[in-house]
């Protein structure tokens, strides 16, 4: 049968991420710095593997782990969020609540679904995640993009696109470590920013899948520690600082909400309760702290060497952003530049780099001419080869 | 502030089920024949405990199964799946693929973001599975309820509703051991339901999550075998057969429709690799048919005592399904009397049986007069309890 699909998945096509991998398969030689994945070797397996045979050391716990878990998720690990973001974070849990997703991706289909009709809109970073892009898509919200400075979203180009958008229901920013920038808000900005949206009575979704992978600098106080009036929901995820495969992220969002978007989840349940367990056996068993502060020294040290060998190989024509944690690079090439050519002659140079037209709110109007390079999942040998490779082409491009 | 939720959301309320769990707590002698879960003792514990620790004895499975997995799923688990499906449920597998969910709750979204818009319609049992019309009333599609015979769907009520809804996008059906009722449909009609499908150009999701276990009579093809057009999408779960905590299922699918259905996936991943690996490894490890006479071995008796305690209990004006496999048993009350008046004298006798309208795809014109028993989850003393407590109830209202 000729099969006919809904308007909104009529165009869905691969992601640049994706194009890439494909593109790699079969070719040994190829150098991956497209991939989002955290580094292998900041994953505790002995621990996770320790905490993980202790949930079958009671018939309670065996019981738990193996049956359908609450939607919210165990009280156990919501127990130990509410403690942490309290006392790290500064969120009031007399305000607000948390919840368990599998993840801090599916949690992104929550905002449009119990905030928005279809047609409506969200504003976004001109350049941004591509699963807030594809969870916005199939919900057919349209992404309005703002304006990139160097210190995040411009506040003239949001202030302007919010009153020239009034089916904006929300703005979604990842204020710390930006993904796929690096950039970093000030609390000024953050500030600014909240103001704005009192002003228009929007909503902000805060992804922070990076907040804790600082290495460098002071820490920024999130936007839901200053928000007065439940306006910021909050997103985080285990999935850099655990293990990706857990699936384990969560929503913290005002009372008000909590319900409406916990019921969202549907029949999405959130993670298993066997990594919800690993995680807080894990916090009950070793500490916490200690062990963020040994995943940011591998992520400081590959980023260090990232910057050292961009600033060796590629053209220093190009500019590049410096962050002080998180997983990525942004590369800027000169004015001029056709972002589609570099990325099509990086493929054939075996160097996966992802190219900005893969991150746009608009491709058409404005693809970028910009490369996010990632540190945390290759080697060091790998970001050595590959930021050559990247430079190659740079200077066969750059004048 | 004042939350504005999307109109899908502005009426959503506890289900039946979860009504009945709260009013439950805190009652200790309070019996619940209400929830869908898997007998505790069907759960292999000590194998999965083994399979889990497999994955821990290699770097290369540990590193597949903490850092995110492909969105079609393992290879391993997929090919498990194709051999078993070809052999045992004739699926051919030169035009059909399989991708792994995270339970075939989650999947149950897929087709209405692959198929509808929003105001479009599905056609269900005019009792059917509470799941799907929570991913029904999410996308804003519109459940029609198909009148219910002794052996499924009324042809002529389908036909007929088919006509007065052009909007309709697909046919859900749970042909085997239905949810709630236990019904079974024979060979025939599952026929005649496809052809009527087929003169319409309708869709039909065939959900098959009880369908392995069978403890009496013969197994019937599933619609998916006898599928020539490719307009059957068939979904099945490790959950009744493995546990339910590890979240997998699957669905099956024509190659024509398997890449927008699986895009559709988007950031919700599928289960964890974890979960996967501990499946396959069974697989791999033992005879996985003589575990499913295991557990067919432990409903089987169950459904018997159950059935057992309905006839000793329960007013003889009301009539039961005799279901040949699957966890629940449909009873339904003689006309005239008034299920939530039943169904609150149920709460106050502490027993928790959910009510039809609980299932109703028109809740409001359609409430029904009947009760689903579940039979997997309690021990054998509680189904007895029960049954007693709900027969009770039945002879005040019954004359």
């Amino acid at each position: 049968m000729e099969f006919k699909f809904a308007k909104r998945v009529e165009n869905a096509a691969l992601s640049a991420i994706r194009v890439i991998g494909e593109y790699a398969v079969g070719k040994p030689d190829f150098v991956l710095l497209s991939i989002g994945n955290p580094a292998y070797e900041s994953f505790p397996i002995e621990r996770i593997k320790e905490m993980n045979m202790k949930i079958f050391e009671s018939p309670e716990s065996c019981r738990a782990a193996l049956q359908y878990g609450s939607t919210t998720g165990t009280d156990a690990l919501r127990d130990h969020l509410k403690a942490r973001l309290a006392k790290y974070k500064g969120i009031d849990f007399e305000k607000n609540d948390v919840f368990i997703t599998s993840g801090s991706g599916p949690a992104l289909d929550l905002m449009p679904q119990t905030f928005c009709e279809e047609e409506d809109c969200a504003f976004v970073e001109e350049f941004t995640y591509t699963g807030e892009l594809l969870a916005l898509s199939t919900a057919r919200v349209k992404p309005i993009g703002i304006k990139l400075d160097s210190d995040g979203m411009n506040l003239e180009d949001l202030e302007a696109k919010i009153k020239a958008n009034p089916k904006g229901k929300y703005l979604y920013i990842v204020p710390t470590f930006s993904n796929p920038t690096g950039i970093t808000y000030p609390l000024e900005k953050r500030k600014a920013i909240y103001e704005i949206c009192q002003k228009y009575d929007l909503l902000i979704y805060e992804d922070d899948p990076y907040g804790e992978l600082r290495f460098q600098g002071k820490d920024v106080p999130c936007m839901k520690s200053f928000d007065t009036d439940g306006r910021v929901i909050y997103a985080g995820s285990f999935s850099k600082v655990m293990a990706a495969g857990l699936r384990v992220g969560f929503i913290c969002c005002d009372k008000g909400c909590f319900g409406k978007m916990n019921y969202c989840q549907g029949n999405r349940a959130p993670a298993t309760v066997t990594s919800q367990m690993i995680i807080s056996n894990y916090m009950d068993t070793y500490d916490w702290e200690a062990h963020l502060d040994a995943i940011r020294a591998i992520y400081g040290k590959k980023a260090a060497f990232m910057k050292e060998c961009i600033d060796k190989y590629v053209h220093p024509a190009c500019t590049r952003t410096d962050p002080d944690g998180g997983m990525f690079i942004w590369v800027t090439l000169p004015e001029g530049v056709d972002g589609k050519e570099v990325f099509e002659a990086c493929l054939k140079n075996n160097v996966g780099v992802v190219p900005s037209f893969g991150f746009a709110a608009d491709p058409v109007n404005n693809p970028g001419r910009s490369f996010r390079l990632n540190y945390s999942a290759p080697t060091m040998e790998d970001i050595e080869k590959g930021c050559k490779r990247f430079g190659e082409v740079t200077h066969k491009f750059c004048k």
